[in-house]
């Protein structure tokens, strides 16, 4: 027996309709491009978006097809996501921080057909743009004043563009698992994947993040997304914002402390979301200037561990709550938010932030597991770690054109790649990446607690580690470090700083110095390049064999 | 093309379950309806679920039967809907309230096969059993200790037959549609009709609900949900609680003022929700005892329009927000509520509470509009009103057996019956039921409002107001009022008394002294029988025709 309530499909023009009706007012202020602050309403910018699906519709865009953008963070780009979906096609963002051959070879395999870009990536998509046969017109993110010469044979600025239509359009109704947006993750190893994301998945995604123990935005807020609308699906803020009323501030192509802290004090924002690195650049500003955090209440840090002495900035000398989460590009990408609970309210000090180091427990609509490497279920002891995998309506079930394969269970999980542990509350913390994981006598070792602690050595610039082959363990631990300018180092001095700190088979079985530790495009230690750099170095407990 | 995101089906039982994984120990606590205090958790609740839903199989039960509950809100009743979801079945609950025939009419509607009861209820249950020929057995939420005799030919006790199952079940996984519950609108006017909620619905209601501007429970909040179970779907709080990991503190049978005011302090709770009626009891006890509420942060009050002083005395006497709120058994049942937007923050003393009386803005999944007898749409402006139409995803599409067709529309929208305006910010007021309202020259009246306006005369116990026939304007205003005991009241008494607080066309044409006012078993006015009382009575204006 079926249920006889409505037939009311989870679309993502819902959250635009919403938040124009019942919102209509609320600002969405962006620094431009261009330079100036600029200011809108949920009313205009849902009325701009319906010309867009209007426009694009005349420019032959139908359900289904692919269309593009490589954009900051302004009103512009938000209003392309809507109009992209709101004529049924697919909002497909760029990360023009990748190789100019890795974007070309992702708009190929996505099959853009249109491409939205910001003033600042012309050069990069003159270059790629030749290389994308499927590509048609490129509108750039501006108005005629500020349109530059190009070499772009179908070119035009976005503002003559849009105003060719008049907006008399109705959103296309499709059915609710329709495809809504595409994202590629950047990955560190092998090709980059497309992720699908449906209509479904982008409410539901929103409508979890909303619960009060995950972002929790009220109509009161005032929300500024740091976090590129191009990284992992812009963490859901271009929905969940709406969703809940809440005001956005948009930070255009300015993400450096001085710019953030004018944002955040002009447009007093109350709620903020970027990755630790963005953080560490505000209050390194903050301490230079001395200045306050007034109307800020909360940050959400994600897309790397945040180290804990952010956490403590924070809370101690801002008061300001922060909320470690963790999430990919295919879990929409909320996975874990560590928000306090009942039972841990009354934790304070270093209690407190061993707990906020933890990336949280996953709320409502995402379920975890972690397993060994027969995917047997591990304990939630706070200790046994193992692959993370993880179940839920935002979360991906495949990657475009079947690649990737191997991440998906036949049970529904997908196997994130990290290894972490699950304490008896839920809480889940990350201690390495799959591949990175050394796997000595069987049991494992994790690469990042050890890097994380051998930084801690005063004369270390940074360290990584990697599982090489060993006769008798499989794998053992080799710690490459780059020691600080005008240091010397040696292989006891780093060594005998982790003595006590780690178990004692967790101890590296060598030190190598190097002057520079390779990255990818996007900041993290490149493993595999350095793997290789090492394949045929010889641990010197590789020829004992009671090593 | 499709998203690629995963099949999770929105269902009741991943409710417990995130519960019972992501916070185990979270307290359930009850006031028996044997007497004591009674404390479980999620975990527990969960497996005696499993238990529940086995041991419904075993019954016989399968997908799709009817299950009724007539009960108190305790930790078994909250059991048994979990355990009737996850067996496929569809749990009922029944209205103890009711009038036993109106009862038994449901439960033959519903065909329901078993029915879990109270220990309170079991002489009603002896009296309609017998009419209900589809009633296998009843099952009484006691243990055998307790257990009373009963002329019942198949009756046992709760736990007694639960411990007959071991729990060793898996929830029976349906598609999300599929019917989980099942509500009888009480009605003043017509037999009842049956409101079934999908999985589906239920799931998305408790996201919608969890939207800070909504409910916003967090997992450090311990609720006491006071409105009962077998309201409105219970207002939904056996989802959004679990959904939350927020602590469930349940009243069982009592709601006098001094006994919620034990729970709310025994068992510090944060946040509760109610009908005005119990407000009132506890505000008065509060006053008689000069307690204080120093752990509730927010009440939200619903099921009638809320006093201004209730609203006024939460907050400045003991510093709980309010959150009034609107909603029936047809919207699962949240349709709007009162919380206060950026643009009112600076709101206090009269203005603020003016805000307040209104039922407030829908969140997002509920769509709202008024609309003219023509079914045009009209303006928000705060002052036109009209019949008052909604749309969403748990808002019903139909009636069981395809009862009360009118109330639908071919677009998809469910007329609420209800006369509302909606100001320029979405905040919607009631002002009437579109049965009440009085149309007068085309114009309507709410009689709401003059009823609200009559009672604040010192000697007005109690007012009614519903439109006779008119010749020349159609329908024109009586007022019927009970004074209070000792008073003699006239007409011109209670009509000079109106006169300056409204517009000259709203006065009433002529005032009845009555004794009683017929209500409703549950304490609303009955107008149909008012409107029978009065039929041939005829209007001093009704002979002029100039009147």
């Amino acid at each position: 027996m079926l249920g006889l309530m409505q037939d009311w499909p989870l679309l993502c023009t819902k959250l635009i309709d919403h938040a124009a009706i019942i919102h209509p007012d609320r600002e969405i202020v962006s620094r431009s491009v261009e330079g100036p602050i600029h200011r809108t309403t949920y009313r205009e910018a849902r009325l701009r978006a319906l010309k867009l699906a209007q426009r694009l519709e005349r420019e032959g865009i139908r359900s289904g097809d692919r269309v593009a953008t490589m954009a900051w963070n302004t009103w512009r780009h938000f209003e392309c996501w809507y109009g992209i979906v709101g004529a049924a096609a697919i909002y497909h963002t760029l990360n023009p921080r990748l190789f100019p051959e890795q974007i070309a070879w992702i708009m190929n395999d996505a099959e853009d057909r249109i491409l939205f870009t910001d003033l600042t990536f012309l050069p990069l998509v003159e270059a790629i743009a030749p290389k994308v046969p499927s590509l048609g017109k490129v509108i750039v993110l501006t108005d005629a004043a500020h349109m530059p010469a190009t070499t772009l044979p179908d070119v035009v600025a976005y503002e003559d563009w849009l105003a060719e239509a008049d907006g008399d359009f109705a959103w296309k109704v499709v059915d609710e698992n329709t495809a809504a947006g595409m994202c590629y993750t950047s990955g560190t190893t092998g090709m980059p994947k497309g992720v699908v994301y449906s209509h479904r998945s982008n409410v539901l995604h929103s409508m979890i993040a909303q619960q009060p123990d995950a972002m929790g935005l009220s109509s009161r807020d005032r929300v500024l997304p740091i976090v590129p609308l191009f990284h992992a699906n812009g963490w859901g803020m271009a929905f969940t914002c709406p969703m809940a009323g809440s005001g956005i501030v948009m930070p255009g192509a300015k993400m450096d402390g001085a710019s953030v802290y004018e944002m955040l004090t002009r447009e007093r924002v109350t709620v903020s979301a970027a990755v630790p690195t963005v953080w560490l650049m505000l209050l390194q500003h903050l301490e230079t200037t001395g200045d306050a955090l007034p109307d800020l209440r909360k940050v959400i840090i994600g897309g790397s561990a945040c180290p804990r002495v952010v956490i403590q900035k924070f809370q101690d000398d801002y008061g300001v709550q922060v909320i470690h989460a963790w999430g990919m590009t295919e879990t929409s990408p909320l996975g874990s938010l560590c928000s306090i609970k009942a039972d841990c309210q009354d934790l304070e000090g270093e209690a407190l932030l061993d707990l906020q180091e933890k990336q949280g427990f996953p709320p409502f609509g995402v379920e975890m597991k972690i397993t060994d490497d027969a995917d047997r279920a591990l304990p939630w002891d706070g200790k046994t770690f193992g692959r993370l995998k993880v179940r839920g309506p935002a979360i991906a079930k495949a990657y475009y054109k079947g690649q990737g394969a191997e991440f998906f269970d036949a049970d529904g999980w997908f196997d994130t790649g990290d290894i972490a542990h699950i304490d008896p509350q839920g809480y889940m913390q990350i201690t390495d990446r799959a591949k990175d994981v050394i796997k000595s006598g069987g049991e494992w070792i994790s690469s990042i607690e050890l890097e994380n602690l051998a930084v801690g050595h005063p004369g270390v610039a940074e360290a990584a580690v990697i599982g090489l082959k060993h006769p008798k363990w499989d794998e053992r631990p080799l710690l490459v470090v780059v020691p600080k300018p005008g240091q010397t180092l040696c292989k006891e001095d780093v060594l005998g700083f982790l003595e006590g700190k780690i178990v004692k088979w967790w101890m590296p079985d060598d030190v190598a110095f190097v002057e520079e530790i390779p990255h990818t495009a996007t900041g993290k230690i490149r493993k595999t390049a350095l793997r290789e750099q090492f394949r045929d170095y010889v641990l010197p407990t590789a020829s004992d064999t009671n090593g």
